[in-house]
């Protein structure tokens, strides 16, 4: 870890949601205290990372003395009961300003909570504030924004990646265990990737947008950066969690126990074989190593053939060496910016013609783009997204997980574009043919944004969910990650992957 | 009528589908006999209008005389067993060409059957041939197509209007009973009200297009032209049929018998108060004054007040004078065209990368201008659709039929494109705004083909069905015609309305 890093210097650095949810119940702590070090860490680690745009001090405080209240006369709203969480300031929160990082919308205060902001507070959260977002989160830096860059918390001098790059940051500096981000394109997991936490896309359609600004209505989503795969998993329950029949209490819900013995019984893991996951830097293809030999070294104690498999307590864990083709996920990049590009002018027209001189210039350039790509090709990308979707769903009627990396590359600096400093002699370029290596010195990416939605968009476009789960990199400065995938509505599975994932990890470290 | 009219000249000219399945049944002709005079209309009337493309001689005659063995073998498929239709030539027959009108598919002979074709085979109907329709069904007047122009039968001199001409005007002429056409703006109620025949556009979604070549996916339909409403009826059903269960017989579905008197117990018709619906010449006022007049001819006998209502028959219609506001319809022209330009495009990418040439000159230029619209503005133009759907809906609460005209102007001549040469002294010209008196000479319609689409493209893009009925025209050489709408899924209604407005106008026009 460098020297100056800010990872998990915070009040959640070191401890989870659970472990705070015990201490509180225990009496070792009240929920007004915990809220207090969130606010305090909020504005002084948070200032230096610029990771909150709003942080709500009265608000916080006002709910975290409620918590204590309801506690105190028997009422337990389960593990979110009392813990603070980081709320993308691209969704609206009733009373508390947001902004969608633009000069659009300054000073905008909502009057409705959007419906995962009502999910959250049933939980019993407690909405610390408002977090950084890429401006009207059109864009995977997170350092175009009214409010300025946000700072990546290992190094400071990085960007966090976006579009919700203050979540990422606020949760890898342990200011709260939790916070919500939307993900078009990769916007919750590329911040993950790049802070070193872990980022969930759900399914498609899984989460209720309702009060969500959007930036390309058939492709957002909203999902929750948390510090662990356990928190990502209460956060997933908070947002998806609903009571059973008229009358049952939403508290009697619980989250999801991490991972379930009946539910990966028989688990069977594959990484895709396309071009796209060739085309990254060596410290991610060690990460990605790091996770296989971790997975693998659950799965080969009793391996024999090309499919390996071992108890892993009460679960069978399959890792398929031969991999699985997939070259449909190659195919993935024109379709989604047709996609993305249509819907985000939709979005932002009559924007552009009243006040284009509020736009930040690089988006307002990204829009004037996207002004042109052409109905029919819209058209056409929706039925590719159609075939591309059915055949990846049959290619995978044998596989559960997939694991690849989540973004080509490390941290940039804060306002790079360009990849013209990567050093060649580090990359993985066997399987580069000699166009991908001319369009660009590096991975054949035309420049920083697309490397960094490079590996995340196949999923965006085709609406499965996807995780991303940091991998510490002995004497690096920085955490690697991978990202698991999973098919439509499976994303307790998808959980599960992740927790033996991580798990299996930090055995692998500790030996 | 005129002294060169064709209309009604034909075998079925003069009879419905029930009293010759009757005839059929009762010994008085064969299938085989009946299937030989629709083949010598098709060769000789049929030649005289262009309505046909190919006709199937010896197809026809195989199915016909499957037809008398299974009827004297006690197998009795309905009333369509033994009935000459016409098939539009943008629906797939196996083994019979399918050429979309263009030069494109030249010869083109696919390998299995349209749904729509399977559902009125297995209905024991037999296919005929294939009917003229404009190049690729892109335009309303059916006289560009790699075949030539479709004559109307009422005056071989004027257009069948489209792009359904073909059937429009072997109905109309009484060659077949009954013929399917494909609807997307107009392209079934278009020719249908210029040829004075019967024309059904169902809910969108409502009939499997599965074989049937787009024009715009999320438009288009296939529907009956027929010589009355008790035919288009029995189309209706051919398509619509299921057996209930597994191992029912499909033959046991028997077609709806009009009008049902529980469902028309309290029938509420209005006409819609809009600004599209003044853009019309007198004659076509003068048709739909006699529409209204027939309807209100059964519901003024007990009226009171502003809503007026009769028991006719079983049934109580009731006529709101007061008629609708339904601005909505007058926003629905541009969204239309957005969604059918992009989506005709997407169709038609390659074939314009790849050989141009082959389109005829006036659907190349539309293409051309197709190709123009921009991504954005289709995504906005789904959401005005959605919108606008929704509010109409609710505005329709109280009311089940709408009463409208079906074009705005009589059948122009074959080729002609502009309104300058109407009667300015013949139209009703008091709502008219002088921006629309500006914008042409006439109703302020762009031309013909804008003029001819500018009433049926707002149910098109909405989703509802709609039906084209004839209106005589006492003196007139002409038939004019009006339009019923009703809401998504609500066929049946449609058609009792239509049954009720047909009989109706019969018994006036007797008085």
């Amino acid at each position: 870890m460098r020297a100056d890093s800010l990872a998990g210097t915070g009040p959640f650095g070191q401890v989870g949601i659970a472990e705070v949810a015990g201490r509180i119940r225990g009496g070792e702590i009240t929920a007004v205290e915990i809220t207090e070090q969130a606010l305090a860490a909020a504005h002084g680690l948070g200032t230096e990372l610029n990771c909150f745009v709003t942080v709500d001090d009265d608000g916080a405080r006002r709910a975290a003395r409620l918590v204590d209240a309801e506690l105190a006369a028997g009422l337990d709203r389960g593990p979110l009961h009392g813990i603070p969480v980081g709320i993308k300031d691209m969704i609206a929160t009733a009373g508390l300003a947001t902004t969608m990082g633009s000069r659009h919308f300054a000073g905008h205060v909502p009057h409705i909570d959007a419906a995962v902001v009502s999910s959250l507070r049933t939980a019993g959260a407690v909405i610390l504030g408002k977090t950084q977002t890429h401006e009207f989160a059109y864009g995977p830096t997170s350092d175009r924004a009214a409010t300025g860059a946000a700072r990546n918390p290992q190094d400071p001098s990085r960007m966090t990646g976006g579009s919700s790059g203050g979540s990422g940051a606020a949760v890898a500096a342990g200011i709260v265990p939790l916070a919500l981000g939307t993900d078009t394109g990769g916007s919750v997991r590329i911040p993950a990737a790049l802070c070193g936490t872990v980022g969930l896309r759900p399914s498609q359609g899984a989460v209720d947008v309702q009060g969500v600004f959007p930036l390309a209505p058939t492709l957002d989503v909203v999902g929750p950066l948390a510090g662990s795969v356990a928190d990502a998993a209460i956060g997933w329950w908070a947002l998806s969690a609903k009571p059973e029949g008229f009358g049952a209490r939403w508290s009697q819900c619980t989250p999801p126990r991490l991972p379930d013995g009946e539910r990966v019984r028989n688990l069977r893991i594959a990484r895709p074989n396309c071009d796209l996951t060739e085309r990254v830097e060596a410290s991610v293809r060690t990460a990605e190593q790091l996770a296989v030999d971790a997975l693998d070294g659950i799965s080969t104690v009793s391996g024999s053939g090309s499919v390996a498999h071992v108890a892993h307590g009460a679960h069978n864990v399959h890792f398929l060496h031969g991999g699985l083709p997939l070259p449909e996920i190659d195919e993935t990049e024109g379709p989604y910016y047709d996609i993305q590009s249509a819907e985000a002018y939709a979005v932002h027209a009559e924007r552009m013609r009243k006040a284009p001189e509020l736009f930040d210039a690089e988006v307002l350039e990204r829009l004037q783009a996207a002004a042109e790509v052409p109905g029919w090709r819209y058209v056409q990308a929706l039925d590719i997204r159609r075939r591309l979707r059915a055949s990846v769903l049959e290619r995978m009627s044998a596989v559960d997980v997939l694991l690849m990396p989540t973004v080509p590359l490390e941290a940039p600096e804060i306002g790079q574009r360009d990849l013209g400093q990567l050093d060649l002699g580090q990359l993985h370029l066997g399987q580069l043919n000699s166009s991908q290596l001319n369009s660009s010195p590096a991975t054949g990416w035309t420049g920083v944004r697309a490397a960094l939605l490079g590996l995340t968009i196949p999923w965006s476009l085709l609406g499965f969910p996807a995780i991303s789960v940091p991998v510490a990199l002995p004497g690096a400065a920085m955490r690697g990650s991978v990202q698991l995938v999973a098919k439509p509505g499976q994303e307790l599975l998808l959980l599960d992957a992740a927790a033996l994932l991580e798990s299996s990890l930090a055995a692998h470290a500790v030996n």
